[in-house]
């Protein structure tokens, strides 16, 4: 069955922003938005495509696991060889075997996101810190500001590099990577760290070129 | 194993770095009591001063409306005409009658603390934003980027001028007042908005200057 | 022919570049000044309210010791709480006893109000350090550049950290408040210093928000 | 056949640059630079894998098209589902359907990676254009400043999208869509902007992180 | 007690802070100056140069019409071929015929300065504008925030063009020299703002690179 | 004769880009743009002044030795003392006799125009950084990167000075001086670094204000 991914309300019934009208709800103060935010993903009206057997069944596992299929899957799922490599190379980095832990890539993940200001990944991501951290407190540290946390110094040169990274790209050198190195990162783990921190580079600007929203049932995850 | 950031080791045991001597707030590699999120509240070693009448009566009156005292009034309690002078010009700013309304006020802390980096002040304004919205969600879009946030006119200029005047106060002109003249807002809001923008820009920095820590209670509020 | 910059036409006349409309004065108590500049202090047009006797005092003291009231606390009495809570908050921060002089707290108020190119307070404290410094350069020196200045190591340690802690709040670690320490300072200097940073943050921020002009008796003292 | 992607010559011939020497020669400057260039792609010691045989397919489709395996392929190469995944995400969003020319595709990567300062993206994808332009300067308009290259507005509005996108991407909002929709690009064409800017902005990042040297070929063609 | 940041020991017992060697006076030609502030410079080791014959009248006609000859040329006098260049670029720009009176092209080489903070032009070119304009307010506000100054359309444009050609070169464009036509400027005018302005983020940066000193006698001057 | 330097065809036939058509030929895409670059230099209209015998002998040489006039000068060429200044800075800076050869000094010139991102800067400096240092990649190098090149311990500290004297000219202390004293430079040395990076901080200005165009000649330079 076709995938309605990011579809949006017909554009007559979400007249755009400069006719001074909402397009979508309010955040909350708005009584009944609840519903829409699901409805709604993107901002672009992009017309599902049927899901490919592999990512049906990804799909399938998704709401088995989670309980949801995370909005980014579904925004992407306009185009299956679009989502079939994300996918791929989402699963290779966060979730196959690595140096780094789980728990580490999402601190990246989401370190990047808060650099970048990123609604979805913030929202999706902190969830993910807060759970794998079994730690209510670690994923808003993440958000708000990484320097706030009292981290190992594996994990603060971690960050540090993944967030200079982020941030000023061009001034990497070789003294980075051996401040990582001292703090006991292999070159293999340098690479993942640097793969992360880039991945996540790119799923912010999607998100924001595309105001992506991200699953309500996030917010609520692993807060006390 | 994930790291517990917030913790820290009991006062009595952690030594100053450089000369040996105690301090109070050292950083958590060391495992520690969850307790000491409570004792521990900033990274400067400043003696208690006893509360004057007036202000164990406001120190009383928050543990029976909040539940707790928050820790930026316990940090500033060691000097009763800070702790005074302080106290006074919140009331005046966030609770005091005002064409804005106390959750657009608290709005603004929150962007200008989104913008600051402020982690004090993101844990606990953005409780209360969630809290006076009646909203979970509205709270992490403050701290997250307020542009991702489904606002109407009114409430978009009056933080597109706030988190101006915090980013390029410099900049601020004749036409940044008229937007907000547009939107609706008196001269007497315009003070209220750049005041409560001011003032936020002052707390963050102290937060920041003395790694203020947010009281544990804040984080689990109002989350569904 | 030159510009007479700080010059506007007579209340009466000086229309709404925007919409045509008359603006009236800001700060009605100030009515019947026989110059513009002393009639005209912020661009908010916010009625006077009747001085409390304390704030009635405090601007007869005003007068007789600096022969005028600044203009930032005509601005601010359009309400009395807030008049008094700045007055309070300020009197204690830069007047009452600290472990910085008070020529240091000016230094880090124009310091900050120079990162933040605040013409206020620029004008009014600039006009202090060199008062305080006797010195008429030394406060061009902190308005240009602090760090063209031949300042002693505590004094170059303070004002790093003010400047840091306006430009990078949210970057603000240990090792900033352990070089302070190094420098000689106590952790309540620290408090003093960052206090001060922070409130010129809050002011130099009302003060581009409402276009707040100093009055002209500053800019001629202490030039010799 | 195991391929050697990453390989470095052994420390002992390549000492790192904290003892003063040059680990890889000097570029040009000192003679007999160019077999080095060739051997050593990045500052990372990654051992190679062997090929799947689909990816040593690739590589020979590339030796035999370009005449040389690109660097970026090589340096991915330690690890095959790294390099399956990069190679699927890379053919899909350059070389797929879209309604985006090959050459606007090119055009947004150098764009991006200007912004980001990418030695390795700069000069393979700066080649890339020349080429599919038929144009020895647009190239060079590209990598030097886009803003100085004669474009029509389409190309334009697409680039301006792309380099904001990459310096401020929490500000992209539905404005900044509504300028792409005017210059007549589709919602599916707002989706390929931001995936290729998106995916420069990772490729930029691991290229920085790893100081990836592209292969000397580039370098010369398509320049009259 | 106060500061005196612009005074040093004597040159012939000032050592230089790192190693302890001796430093003696920049720019020789000064030398028995009474005070430090005028013996020392700069911070670099310059052997004066005997004057050309035409630069000698020029230094004579400074100490004719001004007082003293400016540091600057005192600091570029180590080699003819410099100084001249130097003083035949400023004064066709400054001082010969333009569309632009003096006194505006003193405000762009204030403002200028005032973004790029150089305490020499601040304070040489300050004074001009107090001079020029007979205002001793409209030198300050150029040094502290030109957007603060009620200027004409005209200047107020002449400035922006000036301020964003310095902050951000590469991103003016045609509707930048559009504006400034708008406002009365001839493309003649064109070039002549963007010369000054140019001019000046050059000599800001010289100043800067090595700490020129501006003569005391600037400072007092036209305050009243 | 007087040379036409700046000229453009009449407004008539090259309409402003606000109309939506182009007023120069689109780069390569469009056939036939190659006349137009070399007709139209700047995007002001400035007529051409008669060469002084001095002028005219240096164009000949130039058409001698390049086979062209590089365009910097026919948009000079407006005004002689503008045009006879400019040379005379400009042999002094780069060509005459110094601590730093005169690839040192292009190289300044590229690292510096890449900061600014100034198109005619980075073109005509490029090329002669290829020819001087007879590298096809070195000039690449210090168009996209400097970081990126394998420079030796002098070369570096030289362009990190000037790049930094670049981008935060008020942050430039002893310190940094020191820097390249302890890389080997003498004072005079740093005086030259300064003036060369001031110098095309100057000329990016110049060619960004009025978006001068280079001679196409350059691009194929020393490219093998």
């Amino acid at each position: 069955m076709p995938q309605k991914p990011a579809k949006r309300p017909p554009p007559s019934s979400h007249p755009r922003a400069e006719d001074g009208k909402e397009r979508t709800p309010a955040s909350g103060i708005t009584a009944g938005a609840a519903r829409d935010d699901e409805a709604v993903i993107t901002a672009l009206e992009l017309p599902g495509a049927e899901l490919t057997p592999a990512m049906q069944a990804y799909f399938d596992k998704c709401t088995e696991k989670l309980g949801f299929v995370p909005n980014v899957l579904k925004a992407y799922a306009f185009h299956m060889p679009k989502l079939e490599a994300f996918v791929a190379m989402y699963n290779d980095l966060m979730l196959a075997p690595s140096g780094l832990s789980k728990l580490e890539r999402e601190m990246i993940a989401v370190a990047v996101s808060s650099h970048n200001r990123c609604y979805y990944c913030l929202v999706a991501h902190g969830a993910a810190v807060r759970s794998l951290a079994d730690d209510p407190v670690l994923g808003e540290l993440m958000v708000m500001n990484y320097r706030a946390a009292r981290l190992d110094p594996r994990q603060r040169a971690m960050l540090d590099f993944a967030v200079k990274l982020t941030a000023q790209p061009a001034e990497i050198e070789e003294a980075d990577r051996n401040a990582l190195r001292e703090a006991g990162f292999t070159d293999r783990d340098i690479w993942d760290i640097a793969a992360v921190a880039g991945f996540f580079n790119m799923s912010n600007r999607i998100a924001s070129a595309t105001d992506m929203r991200p699953n309500p049932a996030y917010h609520g995850q692993k807060r006390e």
